[in-house]
């Protein structure tokens, strides 16, 4: 019997308590989150946000009193402050109160936090960003009685949110830093989502592309901004959706190693440097199964993928059989009402990063193809990027985008990585066909003959 | 320049005239049809009597002209008699008239036919098969005058062709000798399929298991049938949906090997066992990737494929460089409206047949759980099984049925079926997340997960 402490109740940390306890019930398991609810779908708060999840509640996996039947205690409102690993205790605070807990094995599920640009006035009123459940119900709050939103930033989050704000009949302002939304895709699939958005919904979104916030306008109160290129805009409220960073500050003053992402550094069994502090979710860094260098994505699915393999592994020994987890591949998905973007792997523009320093040599195809038989009703395009090695064939990612059915598509390329397929044995996969769910020749098939060819040229 | 002729007009032989073009213009290339049309879709068919496909012509791919324009011969109503190998040339008829053709590459792309039993009286008027696109033109015109259908088969074929009549109105009876209809799948995941079609269509669609015609009523035109349990059944029309066999009579009297699939064998260029003969589509065997033992698939996928590697191979000499067609996974997929059902590799059935030779122990888990996030509007259950060797871990096969979006998931296994990859590999796949495309953990990894706690047990 081991005492488990978990710091953490979103996705990671409730997932190591139910797979611990799973995995041995002697254990005495303690769960600590800052939040006054647990176990709660954070990915699912733009669909709550634009309607389409009805409630709040709806986005709650499991109550506190689901994991206590289980024999789990969790401790709701409880920040923890520090982290003695010679004494293997934690501090924490819950309200005025300041307790000291001990523990046998320590689990860090302490996420992440928005990525918070320094700007002036950054802390009026109306400013929002998207990272807490009470976030989302204070946005969707604002959004009912507002008509014109800024927001900061145009990743998965922000087109997340932007699809619930146009559903809404929000006018949104979006202003990016860079010269192209969406930069887990190579610029010109980026483009291509940003070409859609507005030949959709011109009337109600405006990219402001390659200009950034200076200034936020209002006394208490939100009015508006002032961009580094002069332009000065008022709205009702803003979202600051400029991506997360891994939340890391308790961790390193207890001595824990950072890795160069910024986030906790943990070996293939998801330990720290400091025996028995075990970490997971957002608040690690990963490797890239492609390039084996470290990697840092923010991702509920590998969140709950570490928790799971934290709570085999804090029931094993050093000698013991454990559950590796070896790393990611950057696999990202989202949609714009039914226009789905889904990636894996290396971009095109990843891929020649990483050739500077490894041996290899980006080549592309992209094509553009109905995504069943053309003569079906509702058949619809999609475009297919693939990414291989040029001399050794091997496949490196793919980024797959449109109306049609794209997102699955992308699975089977993920499937083609983890096994280190080339390219001239993924184009003779013998995959499922019927004309109500691809052409005779899918187009990954297609995509993958295009980049055959490149690579023989 | 070489010249070559093709026999057969609907999917490989197209395919292999217009790759065998592309890849070396000089060519002299004639492809004979005994139809009255050159590349369409066969599989369509359903589609277009069901009426979602609004016309004959929507299936038509490429026209005779698009192939003339590419330099491409096409001769239609062209029914081949014989192949003197030795002669190098064939005879054709075309109405009444005889003809001699002499080639340097003879490719057979001479298809499948439908499998008919011996059943007293199946000449009747208004008995159908559907293989060709007259045959669906027929049964559509049929099926607009009638209010009952009998058919023969619980097939592909069959539950595409139910899915239309069921659309139309018509009350339809199915007559299926095995204890399962879609024996493609294992039976509870058949039994799965069936339940939901009673349930959905209960009023209009009756099977009739462990039962088989013996007699079909009626002088000039078929009325009804008699089955071997003693029922008789009346109805307007009849269509017999049980599957099809290879069309080799033609090659087995040229003296071409036939397999022990009754198809004709090919090696991985696609040869024959006769110099200058290829054979490609449904009337070749091939080889299954998993169990390396031959397999007859009649798909308009694996034609295509095929058509292709002919195309570049009849360009290769002895020694040259050439592509290979390795086999196939019998993967194949089809739906009952909203209810998709796709498999890939061994059935666990298939599994166990094959433990009785080789050195494996299959074993299986099946799960059901939503497609998405369960708090998400739309989201519906699949149900997925997959089968491995417990002995090794390598996954064989995976079957996935259900409302949800089931099909392109199976994708995911081919790709790691080709790759070898096992349960403890697969499970850890970083497949792409967003509430609104899958859950936090993949229904396919949650089924791994289930089948990796059994091979540890």
């Amino acid at each position: 019997m081991k005492k488990i402490v978990i710091i953490g109740g979103c996705a990671a940390g409730p997932k190591t308590a139910a797979k611990a306890k799973r995995v041995n019930p002697e254990h005495k398991i303690e769960l600590y989150t800052m939040e006054n609810i647990v176990s709660y779908s954070a990915c699912g708060m733009p669909y709550y946000i634009e309607g389409s999840v009805p409630s709040a509640e709806n986005l709650i996996i499991r109550k506190p009193e689901d994991f206590e039947k289980q024999g789990i205690n969790i401790f709701l409102n409880h920040k923890c402050t520090k982290i003695l690993p010679n004494e293997k205790t934690v501090i924490l605070n819950a309200g005025d109160e300041s307790k000291k807990v001990s523990y046998d094995e320590l689990v860090l599920c302490i996420g992440s936090k928005p990525y918070t640009p320094k700007i002036k006035n950054i802390n009026l009123k109306n400013i929002f960003h998207l990272k807490v459940l009470e976030d989302g119900i204070k946005i969707k709050e604002k959004m009912g009685q507002s008509k014109n939103v800024i927001m900061l930033g145009a990743g998965y989050i922000a087109i997340e949110l932007l699809e619930g704000f146009v559903k809404n009949g929000l006018n949104v302002t979006i202003i990016e830093r860079g010269r192209e939304i969406m930069t887990q895709f190579d610029p010109e699939i980026s483009a291509i989502i940003r070409e859609h958005i507005i030949q959709k919904d011109g009337k109600q979104v405006h990219f402001i592309m390659e200009d950034e916030i200076v200034e936020f306008l209002g006394k208490e109160e939100f009015e508006g901004v002032v961009t580094k290129n002069g332009k000065t805009l008022h709205a009702d409220f803003c979202v600051i959706a400029a991506g997360v960073v891994p939340n890391v500050e308790l961790a390193r003053e207890a001595g824990i190693e950072i890795g160069i992402t910024g986030a906790i550094k943990v070996d293939n069994r998801m330990r720290t440097n400091i025996p028995h502090i075990w970490a997971a979710g957002d608040c690690t860094e990963e490797t890239c199964l492609i390039t084996r260098k470290p990697l840092y994505a923010a991702l509920g699915t590998i969140a709950n993928k570490q928790g799971r393999v934290v709570g085999i592994n804090v029931n094993t020994d050093e000698n013991g059989v454990y559950e590796a987890f070896e790393g990611i591949l950057g696999s990202a998905v989202t949609k714009y009402f039914n226009f789905s973007m889904s990636t894996t792997g290396l971009t095109e523009t990843a891929a020649k990063r990483y050739a500077q320093h490894a041996n290899i040599e980006p080549i592309s195809a992209t094509i553009t193809k109905r995504d069943k038989a053309g003569y079906m009703p509702g058949s619809n395009n999609i475009t297919i990027k693939v990414v291989a090695d040029k001399r050794t064939g091997e496949l490196l990612g793919a980024q797959a985008v449109g109306a049609g059915d794209a997102d699955k598509r992308i699975y089977t390329i993920t499937s083609a990585l983890r096994a280190n397929l080339t390219v001239s044995e993924f184009l003779h996969l013998d995959l499922t066909y019927s004309p109500a769910f691809s052409s005779t020749i899918d187009p990954l098939l297609t995509a993958a003959y295009k980049l055959k060819d490149l690579i023989d040229k």
